[in-house]
């Protein structure tokens, strides 16, 4: 998962693009990168690390320039150096660099047909650098000397008929202006917004509207699945719908984990979605567990805060904050000599004892993926004092692999993948578990936007609304990350989830 | 305000030393610094940063041994340079490193005599190098080739005679051990613990105990105040009272805001404390204004969560988390020809407007000091539509500057400062406005411990516990800050306090 | 003027180019790059700084294969950004990149077209990535999925077609070879070599010979002008003819100053070329001047000192080493409030005065540019105690600037520009000045190849051998390089030139 | 071997200091350190690296003061982390730093005694911290307020009293001023200049003359043997001899090798003795090899062209820069599943092949100590068609261990140890071999300055004038030596020493 920035100003974007990807840095700590427009040249400054790291004042003087896109990249596996950060680039036609959320899955072919057919060489594992490589085939075809708006949402079409997968992507066409466009499901999110100034209207486009918020833009709306929209330079505003049969189908997940609570996703409020499924869980505890003995519910900082209140209010039972998280993480040394210490979820979070002495305590997360740290953190609770330990999850069973962005692991690393609830109870060690029901999940999230005709919901029920994943596909996935999570993890040393970024 | 930590173990101590550091990141942010003893011989590493900045692999190579210090700084006015990092060492005698918390009051006074009766330089503007020489002077006088535990206890007896202020420090003597002692007054905090190996036990002491926590340690107690441990290379611990009339009276401002919510501090939790300070406001509401018509109550997050939840438990009001921090924090970069931004609180929260709209919000600081982000995070909160904003602080006024070790603005730049409670509204712009009382804010914290004789409480209430803070003192301490601040804040840039570290 | 290399190899390059670079970097200090090819995939690191500081060990990892390109660039006005660091990559088609020593005297046309028909985008100021679009270009036009050796060779005719000026080149395409070439006159050198395996033949194609000698490869020959060469990565070597009325007239200059002595410049050893330079000198002097006297023969360090040695073994008289050149330059620091100082070139040479004291001294250096350090130098000669100093130069005086890729000031910045030698005598304050004369110069070193058709000699008789130099173009020239040259000296600090570099 | 410097000046000396560590940048390249006094303040910046690479634009800001000293260290085995870089900084008494050049002989015991005696901890490997604990013990004894200058010199006397070895030292005494001192053998040089300016008198001490010149000081004279220069913050200058039999007896090695040309070493000019080194050869060949058959002399950049240069001279024979020098050293990197490369002298050197080709040539080199690559250089010069090669020595054969600060080798790793002349031919292939006798060498530099007693020519005969040498101090030297170069040598891959350094 990535996020991605676009903006065309009436002055220097530099701090402006370097303080959006701050605020959309949970979406990808892994890598980032910037690229400006001026004066007919464009400027770029990528590098793998956190925003704070990768840019230096001698980097945002050479930033220069009114328009520019920027990215922040999360840890793919296969895909960590730092040649693969963000924003690419393409000379021919014009001039174009983009910058990417989300994943093609039929990204082999493509590359093979863009190499044999237009000899682009594709020299990454980054879907990115196919999506320009096809969107900078179709603008250089015809042989214009300016693309006009018209060319580039019909470069766009060809996007979505050369392409599966979802994707949420910003493009720069140097000397021209800024193109957005969104996968025809809508998978990845995208929104733009605007901001008037003295010198004329300013636009911005963003993978969550939480960026638009803190650099003053105003949210104008989300872009539809399949459309695309082109700022000029002279702050002109574009559209089109470029795809046949458009059909939003948001990934769920950004509500359950990704987004920022305080982003607006297609028109759905991501913290109230939250409240809630903290409620409609409390429901399925009422409704099937009426008799229950919990004391207190405890949430699993920091996602799951907002559903566990109203989880807690709804049960009317006590909500506490028994889970302190570590906010500065720092690396394990390997020592000469040393075996390799396992980071253990102790080193991220701390139990507040008192909270936890002879309770039955109701631990929620906002979904459980490996379940390692949900297993110790159970261990934690009773280590704490807990009498008994419950364990809920805001969102149903993760089963089946994400193909659309999320880096997840292979499935048999899930947890709940061939396991049964109370399997998976027993191999966490819960006394007892609670899962959000799908319908529930959508019915949370449905309820802010009644207009959404669906979800992509495959980690939960294994449908992919692209049509295309087929059993091989998932087999051929299931290798690869085998191989490649294995080199990450040891190599990177990624702290594992824990109930958030 | 800083972090200590001490280990004497059984197998290597620097991860062990690194991982404490962060674990009391919160406490300082500015530098960091690690000395171990190996074989006859001290080895050092320290520098400006975080903790996760300042240690590579290969510092961490050098740092070997089983024994060791630790420390994180708190940026103090006039002591930014990384050569003020903490540990320092001297060589004489014996080979002594310090790493100290707090602040001595009578620093320049014990800095002319150390140069005028010991010879002793005294290279810095940081206390921890008067107190290290102090120590080694006393420790030298005998010129024994060892000293006893009973000499390092009589130069700790030395130090509270010459020494007054705030601080809590530890010290290693090179191929001896670590010794470990806190003010007359216990005014900083500091406690120990132990665990049992195969090897046998190994000894920690640490600012707080959730350092012990989070590294496997079992809490045996705080330090009294006055009080000396001393762990030898054996893992034999000594202690003695080297004061002659100590009485506890710990920093109240630890409870507050300083302190990690899960730490115990002089037995108390702090995390129970604050779910006392919320209870203890919402009586005063109740009392004193029981008519109000709050229709949520919101924590500026992080520090407050905590009272905000149990004030609104007690007045039985919604609990809401309407502003989300953001957890990535850029630079503002200085282009040439522009002018300086100011950071604003908008950088740091956002405000989800739900929450807000159309409500009579009560908003509720862990304290207010300077003022300057009560007031814009209060209109944040009126632009996402509060109907009406009433503003809390869960501790009193603060109308005194800090003596002891936390670094707080001068008197004239605090809100509160010759300002009447509804002059402050109209400062900050809030519809009402309620403070702590300082006797409940007493009583909040003194329920976990009735054994506390007292508080230094000099910021409310300008009674300083060491009764030598005269006006010329404090009128001085204001020249001093107001010239200093003003350097280290634009050149380093450093956040202002929105509500917790 | 820069330095480029290529290698096909049999195994890992990587070091090989790091090797091979070290041995080129007196042909540019400023920036350094290398791309390597490996299984699919081409590998690049490139950055301003030193060979020695712009590859870690990390970046070694990384350039994989046994294929490879690279460089290291002079400072060249208004090119000074790590941007502009090569080799230059384009993907379309192929995979492409590009490393070059030179300069094109029509860029901005080329430019212009490129973008005009070709739609190709050139982000720099750099002439190399004008060469390989140029390149890129005509390989990509007749759409076929592997060019084949004649269309390569095509397409170096068509870059001889479109491009004017001085070139020598070393061209990568993914997954097939490296093509090596230089434009019809042959202005820059450019040589290539081989070396036998166990594995098979390697090749390596570098500016000077000297870089294969010591990289264990035999010198086959040097590119003829407007020959182009092609390795393919089965290590077989395929050439042809791509210009039209090649005709070798080599840069002068090279064997003036610019080239190791130990390397053969179209098969002219430069040692042996400079040694027949100071018995020219020492001709004319015996001719001209048959009563001198000169009492020794001092050379200013480095490269001055094998014509120095001729000269004073044809004069009969002593050769002294009296300057020493002091080989750590470091910065000099601008401290606020300071003036800034003038690095002097007291801070890179010194004298043994015992060398100069009551002696006639004859100073030479291998050529006279600005003609501030001459000035300065003989200062230092009559601070020894010189009795009178004479300044001889190995070369002709420098009247007009150089377009083929040398970087020297404008013009009206040339000691020898419009001044009599008389004139330039008294501005540098010798007793008397002695110049080769051209003649002499171009016999000096066309003794050692008799076949070599005439010389680029633009820099002392102004007569450019492409025929495309306008006076307009020179007047813009001089315009452009007073701008820069100024922001570049004061900015980077460049250490003048110091009889060497 | 290292460079020492100190200045008290009139205004700031950063830079001044940082130019004269450049120009003694060649007495060590492994670590550089600066500290400076201002306003009641030491400043300290040292690390590994060269100069340049260790003092950032922020560094120099902090090294405020009109007062410093300076220090570049050569690699010495046991000795190489940057807590050994110089100066050392010890606060009791006053605050005194040092920086130093030389060894003791009887480290190991001062270090034992100034610990049980003083109760003084060394933490290093380093001399230097022994030096100034023995000067800061001996100066803190009386317990003044303020050292007198004749309680200086009494502490320079109680360091001859108790130290054995060879040193020549700067140190600073915080707020007072800045004292030089040499050993009572004067066996490592030290002299001192000053400078008049509108200010007042400026001093600068240092261990070669060339640094004197370069900043525009006038050498005063040398540091005589066992004599302490005070020089105060007034810019007076105080001395006396401070040792009981003072005999001058300089390293000779410092002007076969060591020393900079241009420097003038207790009054003998480096230069000059060693054009009388090659006349003394010269005058050797011609009394014991009448009938040779040399056809050119060639010598072995850097240090040996000076002799060379009057050896060919007098032989009347030609003399000829046979081998080139890379001036640009790069580094060999260890890739995964490759085998160590040695670096090959052919990195450093390369021959010019028309030199050799058919000739009798003479190599010629200052010294040999290991031998390897004298055997590599006659191999090249082979290669490169010579039809004999003979090979001399400027100096007699190195057979025993330097104890005096020079880092050689143990001495079974001496070429000349235990080897006949003729083994030593047979070793090195060479077809003749020709070393300087001792007593020409002696000869050689005492013709420079009559008064000089003797000379510390231990490496060649093995008599070390400190008289304090035993077999066994020899054979432990031997054991450390070997242990600690091998790990030094792979780690830190120094280039071997080539003829020059």
């Amino acid at each position: 998962m990535c996020g991605v920035i676009g903006i065309v100003a009436r002055s220097a974007v530099n701090q402006a693009l370097y303080d959006g990807l701050t605020v959309l840095q949970h979406r990808g700590q892994d890598a980032a990168g910037i690229m400006t427009f001026d004066n007919g040249r464009l400027h770029l400054r990528k590098d793998n690390g956190l925003v704070r790291d990768v840019f230096s004042a001698a980097d945002m003087l050479e930033l220069r320039g009114n328009m520019g896109i920027g990215h922040c990249r999360y840890p793919t596996a296969g895909c960590s150096s730092s040649a693969e950060a963000q924003p690419f680039y393409v000379n021919s036609p014009y001039g174009i660099s983009l910058a990417h959320n989300g994943n093609l899955t039929n990204a082999e072919a493509i590359k093979r047909d863009l190499y044999l057919e237009d000899l682009r060489h594709i020299n990454t594992q980054s879907d990115s650098e196919i999506l320009l490589n096809v969107l900078a085939h179709r603008l250089g075809g015809p042989g214009k000397l300016r693309a006009s708006e018209s060319d580039l949402f019909d470069a766009v079409a060809t996007i979505h008929e050369r392409c599966r997968g979802g994707y949420a992507a910003v493009a720069m066409i140097n000397g021209y202006g800024i193109l957005g466009f969104r996968d025809p499901h809508g998978i990845r999110p995208l929104c733009f917004g605007k901001r008037e100034t003295d010198a004329g209207t300013e636009y911005m486009i963003a993978s969550e509207s939480v960026a638009l918020d803190v650099l003053g833009y105003t949210l104008v709306r989300d872009v539809a699945p399949g459309e695309a929209l082109f700022i000029d330079l002279d702050g002109n505003l574009h559209s089109r719908q470029c795809a046949e049969a458009p059909r939003l189908a948001p990934c769920i997940f950004e509500y359950v984990y990704l987004a920022r609570p305080d982003s607006m996703l297609d028109d759905v409020s991501v913290y109230k979605s939250r409240l809630r499924m903290g409620r409609m869980l409390a429901g399925q505890i009422n409704r099937e567990w009426a008799n229950h003995d919990i004391d207190v519910v405890i949430p699993i900082p920091d996602t799951s805060r907002t559903s566990a209140l109203d989880l807690a209010n709804e049960l009317n039972i006590n909500y506490r904050e028994g889970f302190i998280k570590n906010r500065y993480i720092g690396r394990t040394f390997i020592m000469p000599g040393q075996a390799v210490r396992r980071k253990s979820v102790r080193q991220k979070l701390n139990a507040i004892d008192l909270e936890f002495r002879g309770k039955n305590v109701l631990l929620l997360d906002d979904s459980i993926v490996r379940g390692t740290t949900s297993e110790q953190i159970i261990e934690m609770a009773r280590d704490a004092g807990a009498r008994r330990v419950y364990f809920a999850s805001a969102a149903p069973p993760v089963r089946y692999p994400n193909v659309y962005g999320i880096d997840m692991p292979a499935a048999r690393e899930l947890l709940a993948h061939n396991r049964s609830i109370d399997e998976i109870r027993q191999t966490i060690g819960a006394d007892e578990m609670i899962y959000q029901s799908l319908d529930d999940l959508v019915a949370a999230v449905k309820e802010g936007n009644a207009g959404i005709q669906g979800f992509d919901c495959s980690c939960f029920d294994g449908r992919y609304v692209t049509g295309d994943i087929t059993a091989d596909y998932l087999l051929d996935l299931e290798a690869q990350r085998n191989d490649q999570a294995r080199v990450g993890d040891s190599a990177r040393g990624y702290p594992e989830r824990a109930g958030g970024l």
